[in-house]
């Protein structure tokens, strides 16, 4: 497809700031412009997903890559409203996970491996801090791959992290036994609206080359704020009433104060509740 | 692309012995095809990658979401060959680190967040497990759109998760500041083979409909096992000479022998010396 360089390049340009060169004789264009152009989406049309595209798309998820082979990301495909519609009721800032045609949750499941221990008569000594950790990377694994499936075919996703401000609530109503945890859910459905490319930091400050550099950090982010609120201006300031009104609103300065409360610090209590070991 | 539907359906045929119907009218079946056909690549061809199409792909695997925007996500390019042959060094098993045209490792990046806080004059009341698991959720995420992308315009990877088995030293060779740490590393080539298709627990295993379930779990990792090698038979079992040899292997009693040592069983104290506060 040789009008996919061109889109790449403006894509990749707005979420950088810079020009990348794309060799339009490239293979598989037109999925690095899909990639490129990831747009998040939260408004759907009311079309449903056939439940055997949506069960096309878990398989297509489930073939990525996992650690050492041990298939620890796992998926949950809400289609009960009533249990989707009170995990909504815990996020009302979040309409678009009661609308979406679909809900997902993945799962991080650390309970298979020693099972599989248990049914092979093995002893099974490594329930510590990498069993949480592989469980975690493979569920994320998993529900990237499954955004990137449905972006393929033309759907919208908008991955639900926030389910975990509720993590026991949310851990209860699924009825997920020990060591089965929510990683995140996500919404999918038709896309109603083309949505917006979310400028991202620059390659500098991410893509480090034989170093871990952070040089410049401050004048690399103060770029940044000023370039997304080119396209992408924050509306409203977060809690202005405790931190009065920045002249320059930007990126940093909203997830500054965003993360100047506590937020989820349960998040570990909880873990270890289903029964995570993290030591 | 109206031959991607049978590629589609002999692939999860493959991976998950069952017949899943694709709809040939699908737009992006080419990418889905590729996604459904992922294969690991440990061989790859002398030629190179150009510098500019590296930095291509980890600008779409940066393109990717991010947990509430925070992009925690980091890629550490390793240019100079004697880091790598150092890294490679601690992994003998494996000559395609040292082999492969490019190697990469994501970072999960617990540091800049609270950095930005402090740019911003604003508390940072948040250096507990979510902060750990977000970074490292994004790292996943980052890597695993980085694997679509490659593959994409025909390269080939296999992720090093690994260099977690020498955490301490990897993160020393690559001089990671406190709060950054590897997530794991990734060989990216022109693949020199076709590779194969790594079959998959059956979907009744790891897609859950409503309810968590793990009904006949052992049923149906007996039946996995068998289908799985009858394309994948272990050529070696694990430490006979304290197994013993197996009449059947498969893949569970190769996972259990795996795990019935320790293994990886100083991680948590490495993420705790790396700074990260896990409570």
């Amino acid at each position: 497809m040789p009008e996919s360089a061109p889109i790449i390049e403006a894509a990749l340009s707005q979420r950088f700031g810079e020009r990348l060169k794309v060799d339009g004789c490239l293979p598989g264009l037109d999925e690095l412009a899909r990639i490129a152009e990831h747009r998040v989406h939260r408004r759907y049309l009311s079309r449903e997903i056939a439940p055997d595209l949506l069960r096309l798309l878990c398989a297509c998820a489930l073939s990525a890559p996992s650690k050492s082979d041990l298939q620890q990301g796992d998926i949950l495909i809400i289609r009960e409203n009533a249990k989707r519609y009170a995990i909504a009721e815990l996020l009302p800032e979040m309409p678009w996970l009661r609308q979406a045609p679909a809900f997902l949750v993945f799962l991080a499941n650390g309970r298979r491996l020693p099972q599989i221990s248990q049914i092979r008569g093995k002893p099974f000594p490594n329930d510590h801090l990498d069993l949480f950790f592989n469980a975690t990377v493979d569920a994320a694994i998993v529900m990237t791959t499954f955004l990137r499936a449905a972006e393929a075919v033309g759907l919208g996703c908008c991955p639900i992290s926030v389910i975990r401000d509720h993590a026991v609530k949310v851990s209860e109503m699924l009825a997920l036994p020990p060591k089965v945890m929510p990683v995140a859910g996500m919404c999918v459905g038709w896309p109603a609206e083309e949505g917006g490319i979310t400028p991202r930091l620059p390659l500098s400050v991410t893509v480090h080359e034989d170093h871990f550099a952070e040089r410049r950090l401050t004048e690399m982010i103060d770029a940044y704020d000023r370039r997304r609120n080119t396209t992408r201006p924050y509306r409203n300031q977060r809690e202005p009433e405790r931190f009065g009104r920045s002249e320059v609103y930007g990126w940093s300065e909203d997830k500054a104060r965003q993360y100047a409360v506590r937020l989820r610090a349960d998040f570990g209590s909880f873990v270890r509740s289903k029964d995570f070991n993290l030591d």
